[in-house]
């Protein structure tokens, strides 16, 4: 017999709900001034209301919108407010009285007393991320690390680097580590696009690109060309092209925290106190800079310079601006140290230079997407006003990575040469991958997604792991894989295979993830089964649009599996996933399309796409029921709503 | 035989603590680079640690320091680390590991997950508040009901007018309610500072006293002279001197956010289009122009204006600054609808505002204080930039009201002069007071504190009411005004009555409570007692120090009793706050200078401040009996620390 579940908060089958989907918000790009219909709806068993309201907050003086309800459907009653949007960031709550009885309503949940306003949801009267942002599967291509075309074996290598062979193992420690050079090559990759279209994903994220002297290459030497080593401007055209052609898309990288010490404005400063580049750098009167966490060879920008601002981020001619021109006419940026770009001391300059950078990607093309490294807490500078989303850690890989692994360590060798068995763990010292149970994975997501608007929260990236972390399958648990990729492709949020993903590839660091692709052992059985398990997982999100901008809820948490739904009014997602034994009952109004559908409460109502469990109706219950590790995703009726 | 406690989460009495009292912070003013010792206690029976370490954020990108174990003193183990201060407001938080747990403290409590930066205990790097601001009582008078000197008698009610005879009950409707005047005057107050004396309050906080055309002044004709109404600019300077003389200090009211449509700087703008004080508003084209809340006689600034940043905030012939100079010798302002200040849909210029502001202060005299009206969560505007604290009502007034009001509601008349028995609460629509318990109120104290540094906290008002708002004494549940009192004057922040709060004043919104003083009322039995109790309250927190910056533990709640305590190495104040009849009983290491103490656990360690309950000691157990509704307060023995 299965073990009982164990709900705990603050996954719930039957609480009122809104969140920033279409289901409940007539327009989630907004202009100020505009009039927003918000939605609520609450299920039978909630007891009733006397009275809904939404709290705005327009110049940060409560004003209150009351919400009139709008009738039934599928067991849940309806409200409707309209709010006029105030702010270009206007938070809102809901306020719902009944019975004596107050509750709050906000991105954190439903709470009894009253709430803080960082947690509110938001309506944002600024410019949104093209659609396709959320609708994308990214894959996270290290340039050196992914293919190497015929004409790569003819290049020499610089005097900085080590050459390597594609089946050297990757070298763990510094200097040797950013120095060994596989020679991959962006010819490579386009040989290699036949693959990316097979596995389904249709947004190539490339690793800085431009020249340097390592293999990481984020100590740019210059933004003014692609590194001839990875085949020149010429390659770099081919590439988005050939990319253009398969319906995929292409992000660059760039270091808006730094450059290298051998980028040419660097160098020019170095040379010449005098020269207005030196203003583009922290020097002191004793020649030392500032640099990023102290390492020399990445001297920090100083953003209050206007000819920085010029040459690099604003206007048609800046850097950001040029290789989303013609001919290279890549789709967008991931901003790499985003977190401490213009931040130094006393000096914030972080959101100036960020909307500055957005203003100028708008004006030469609108049609492409800027995402933030912020890998740990990003919701300060995710408040809309221009990063689209980012590659942050807590609020979906650390919490999964704690949840999914079993980490019993094998010894491996750090950056600095010393051994250890316990594992990485994103640089925090907390002695290894610490444990937490299903729900606390639940309630991580949300207390990491909760200070951030709806729309941009569909725009964070969603990695398993990426080229600065180790890589998740050297700690899975065992079964774990489905989960983490399902989870990856369900939860609201861009799906990231980091290139290795889908084969299965280990590394116990961020470094010794880098492992140069294994072509060729496409058909060893593992690999294989890796390889279908990603395409059905990815085929599974881009078939289906409410995995892009549907709403989402949890229903159900224990320490072992968590439910939720995503939901739009064409169709409702049931997604399972569990590492133990499992029977879960919910009651029917918990999934409003199938209570709304009343007699056809059999198998074509609830058909499962993916994984190998059960769900079943008897009554006005649904039991699901899973036997161990499992991953399963049900298609149901759309939400059925008033009007 | 007392109920026995039902203790519930968060406070506990055997948590790791910190916070950024003197026990645990070094420097709570360091300079920038300045490294700060930070202190961690953890008690026994917590489990032991593998380690502790200090995780700060400089330029948002996490950064960790190792802290070593100091020794145990009192049943608590310390850590210790040094910090270096990296930005002006430097957060940081508490990692504990030990026995394969991890466990995060912040300022919001201890947490087995990660947690957001939001709740980061805070050091800044900022100039700080003047250190008499935390160990004031406030006193705040609204001028035209306070008391009238002999000439108030002569002066002739100015045209908009409605003269009231002292005894005449204050008018519940618009407009008469902001028309109607009792002309009080500054030389009336002048003549009642006895009787603050002998309250024991040292700081007055007056309401406007600019001239205007209301009997609250917050329309200001004009920032250059008092209202002859009050007595004028003399009379001004006869207050202050003579309140200083006392050892009392005063601060005036400013709106930075609007001022009156009858202002000279605002006839001069609908006089002259071409005016630069027609710069000075928002003005639309068709000559409509944006205003408080849609109030027409209260037109709102605009902050762009650099002319008027120089002759209101900025430099020393600002406003701001005259009346902080001689012959004023203000020593400080309290500003109006600071949180609107500067705001407007895509406008937000209030950082720039404060920032400026306080920065005059600090030329002119920085001994004053800077204080922000921001009525709901002020945590986005109070991060130590220049707001020395705010009057807020979510981090103690309206938790207070929640639980200890009685809200059997009378009838009374609104604004709009219809008739409600629902109680007024704070103009939110929940329907009356929303009835917490004792244990969630301790929760809300520590929710709407936790996002706000510490040194800020210590400035925050922490008011029953104000003269916007009803009277607490109007649904004050019985036996629950010592209850209320006495956790103003015990909780950190700055105590403040409302002028007439001593008399047991009433009244049923923010207009009814404007009521005129009762003098002559004292000797009534009722009244003597009020006076007693704030006599009493008022006179324990100005006698401890503790109660002004030393540090904040809750260690009991339940749903009537919160106990919690204020530590210093000086000494430690026990306080119980109890609606019941109650016994609760706490190790003995809870309190570490009693644990230190050893044999001593008699009478004289436990002395009573004020208050009828009970604190034994037997064995390692104190048991606290309390017969119902009580306040009371134990003096113990300070907090010993290793080295």
């Amino acid at each position: 017999m299965p073990a009982p579940a164990h709900p705990s908060p603050p996954p719930a089958d039957l609480l009122p709900h809104h969140d920033g989907s279409p289901l409940h918000v007539s327009d989630d790009a907004p202009a100020l001034g505009e009039r927003v219909r918000v939605r609520l709806r609450v299920p039978e068993g909630f007891g009733p209301l006397e009275a809904v309201m939404v709290r705005s907050n327009p110049d940060r003086e409560p004003t209150w919108d009351e919400a009139e309800p709008l009738g039934a459907a599928g067991g849940w009653q309806w409200w409707e407010a309209e709010v006029t949007v105030h702010n270009p960031r206007h938070g809102y709550r809901w306020l719902l009285r009944g019975a004596g009885r107050v509750h709050w309503l906000n991105q954190s949940g439903l709470h009894p007393g009253e709430v803080r306003d960082a947690d509110d949801f938001v309506l944002l009267a600024t410019p949104a991320a093209p659609a396709w942002l959320a609708e994308s599967v990214m894959y996270q291509i290290f340039p050196d690390r992914f293919a190497r075309s015929a004409e790569a074996a003819d290049r020499e290598a610089p005097e900085w680097a080590i050459p390597a062979a594609w089946e050297d193992p990757v070298a763990p420690v510094m200097p040797c580590r950013s120095q060994q050079l596989y020679g991959g090559d962006l010819d490579g990759i386009v040989e290699k696009l036949d693959h990316l279209a097979e596995l389904g994903v249709d947004l190539i994220y490339l690793t800085p690109i431009f020249p340097a002297a390592s293999n990481h290459r984020y100590d740019a030497a210059s933004f003014e060309r692609v590194d001839p080593l990875l085949g020149g401007d010429e390659a770099y055209v081919r590439l988005v092209r050939a990319a253009h052609a398969r319906g995929m898309r292409v992000i660059g990288d760039l270091t808006s925290n730094h450059s290298g010490d051998r980028h040419e404005w660097f160098q020019t400063a170095l040379a010449d106190p005098g020269a207005p580049e030196r203003q583009y750098y922290y020097f002191a009167e004793d020649g030392s800079y500032e640099s990023w966490l102290g390492t020399p060879s990445l001297p920090k920008f100083d953003w209050s310079s206007e000819q920085l601002r010029e040459r690099f981020i604003q206007g048609t001619d800046s850097v950001v601006a040029r290789w989303l021109l013609p001919p290279f006419e890549a789709d967008g940026w991931r901003i790499d140290v985003a977190n401490m770009t213009g931040r130094l001391r006393d000096v914030d300059l972080n959101a100036e230079v960020r909307q500055i950078l957005r203003r100028t990607m708008e004006k030469v093309n609108p049609d492409t997407v800027l995402l933030a490294e912020s890998t740990n807490d990003a919701t300060e500078d995710l408040q809309g006003d221009a990063w689209h989303g980012a590659m942050t850690y807590p609020a979906f890989t650390r919490p999964l990575w704690s949840w999914l692994s079993d980490p019993t360590g094998e010894p491996w060798t750090t950056a600095e040469g010393s051994q250890r068995t316990e594992p990485w763990f994103f640089g925090l010292p907390l002695g290894g991958i610490p444990k937490i149970t299903a729900a606390e994975f639940a309630q991580a997501v949300t207390r990491f997604s909760a200070g951030i608007p709806w729309r941009i929260r569909l725009g964070n990236m969603q990695p398993l792991n990426t080229h600065d972390t180790a890589r998740f399958s050297t700690h899975a648990a065992e079964g774990a894989m489905p989960l983490a990729l399902g989870l990856a492709m369900t939860l609201p949020g861009v799906p990231v295979l980091f290139a290795g993903d889908e084969f299965g590839l280990t590394g116990a660091d961020g470094e010794l993830s880098r492992t140069p692709m294994p072509w060729g052992t496409e058909s060893q059985p593992e690999v294989a089964e890796r390889l279908r398990l990603c395409r059905e997982l990815v085929g599974l999100r881009r078939g289906h649009e409410v995995l892009a901008r549907g709403g989402m809820r949890w229903v159900h948490a224990d320490d072992d599996a968590v439910v939720f739904l995503r939901e739009s009014s064409q169709e409702s997602l049931l997604v399972l996933a569990t590492m133990a034994e499992r029977e879960v009952e919910l009651p029917v109004v918990a999934v409003p399309g199938l209570a709304a559908s009343g007699g056809q409460r059999d198998e074509p109502a609830v058909s499962r796409l993916t994984g190998e469990s059960v769900c079943g109706l008897s009554g006005e219950t649904m039991r699901i029921s899973a036997l161990g590790p499992s991953f399963t995703v049900w298609r149901l009726p759309g939400v059925p709503a008033p009007r």
